[in-house]
């Protein structure tokens, strides 16, 4: 690949200097400073311009120590300056409807899919607009782990749920990069091809075990593909993760 | 807001001058390009580092032409230098848990929303490197219209789908912005609350329709609620996006 395409470019070596920050200074940040991120982020494209994410930040002290123990006891929750939560927001759409007695079509699983990507889209570009303000952030997806516990703390109407968390504060600590899968395993032409994927994720485990991401018992490191079988083979949590779609239900989204 | 949170910075600026680009000079994008963009925007976080989106990027013609009519018709599909296709993939994630008699999670509806969560944070990064090496980019949800005919033309196996398409290439032609909702309708704090969102969206309705976005039939513009209300209030479309769920559950998904 052309060095030239990797850096001389400040947005893409952004992209690659990227690590999830945990740790940070007591240095505030402002609300001038939030909602620059966040009005940056609302340029992202939207399907069909929906514009379905909306976004509660939360400073308070006791919310946020709330949140940690909603969000797998992740101490970065309570301890960042502020915490946003990106919400999935259909609320708007319906209250527009209801002007002219119609709802908006929540109850397909098309809407839900469609809706989840549209913040993910966007939570994206709020983190990155946040590292270009020099921030670390930390995505929490547990933020899904006690969905209805989230909606009650945040007062989140009919049709608005809590996808996910972004911690925001200055670094106090800059951690390690975990390197990317082989970009052969992620990138096919034409057509879908696993073709050479064991040989692959070999060389990959090797590479992860070199950087030392996932210690063992034994003090040595293990690899992705250990990990990952033991993580994604389980259910997703103990928690309320797994009543997802009764929560999504209370809330109006349907499935069909 | 500070104007210096604004611009002076080129990662906020190259995001608040986005705009999606559907028409294209004839100037190739090369397979280095993309393995560039595909290869930054592998360094978005990830769900438990899980990784799970794969693309298919397709330059042939005829795929192209069928992947247009199975997007609604979009002649940026079949024009665009390259087309992506941004998978959610739980096939790799399966055939490592394979390898010891075990199966990835797919069965719960988290799974599900964490995927295309992860999908969606992916694809804008990956939008952002294109942008940021002055490439045109659209992202098409209308992949979504047909998803078991692109998981056939993409031999797309069980645990993947076709989340969003990404057009790319140099652009022909770059069209105006589309003001954004205001920031007091998008960000929050502290609690959800939608006082005032009324007056807001009179407002917002008409700084759109001064924008000229929305052509009304009698020569004027109309606003952003109005065509809002029209398009959500409908079931999403008349193709298989209405079946997206017995397309998912085909392809191994459980809504659990």
């Amino acid at each position: 690949m052309d060095a030239n395409l990797k850096s001389h470019n400040p947005i893409i070596e952004l992209m690659r200097a990227h690590r999830s920050v945990r740790s940070y200074s007591p240095e505030p940040v402002t609300d001038e400073v939030v909602e620059a991120i966040v009005e940056a982020a609302q340029w992202a494209p939207s399907s069909s311009f929906r514009q379905v994410c909306s976004v509660v930040g939360v400073r308070d002290i006791e919310k946020k120590r709330i949140l940690r123990t909603l969000c797998n006891n992740q101490r970065w929750v309570e301890e960042c300056p502020v915490f946003l939560v990106f919400c999935a927001d259909l609320n708007r759409l319906d209250d527009l409807c209801q002007v002219e007695g119609l709802h908006t079509n929540i109850e397909y699983l098309e809407t839900l899919v469609m809706t989840v990507l549209d913040v993910g889209i966007f939570i994206q570009n709020a983190a990155l607009a946040a590292e270009a303000l020099g921030l670390g952030t930390c995505m929490i997806g547990g933020l899904r782990d006690h969905p209805r516990e989230v909606i009650q703390l945040l007062d989140l109407p009919q049709g608005v749920f809590g996808v996910s968390g972004l911690c925001l504060g200055y670094p106090a600590e800059v951690p390690g990069q975990r390197p990317r899968l082989p970009l052969a395993e992620v990138l096919y032409w034409e057509r879908y091809d696993a073709t050479g994927r064991m040989e692959r994720l070999a060389d990959y485990d090797q590479t992860i075990q070199e950087a030392g991401i996932y210690p063992r018992k034994d003090g040595g490191y293990t690899g992705w593909t250990r990990i990952m079988r033991r993580r994604t083979s389980q259910p997703p949590l103990e928690g309320d993760r797994m009543k997802l779609r009764e929560v999504l239900e209370e809330q109006g989204f349907g499935l069909k």
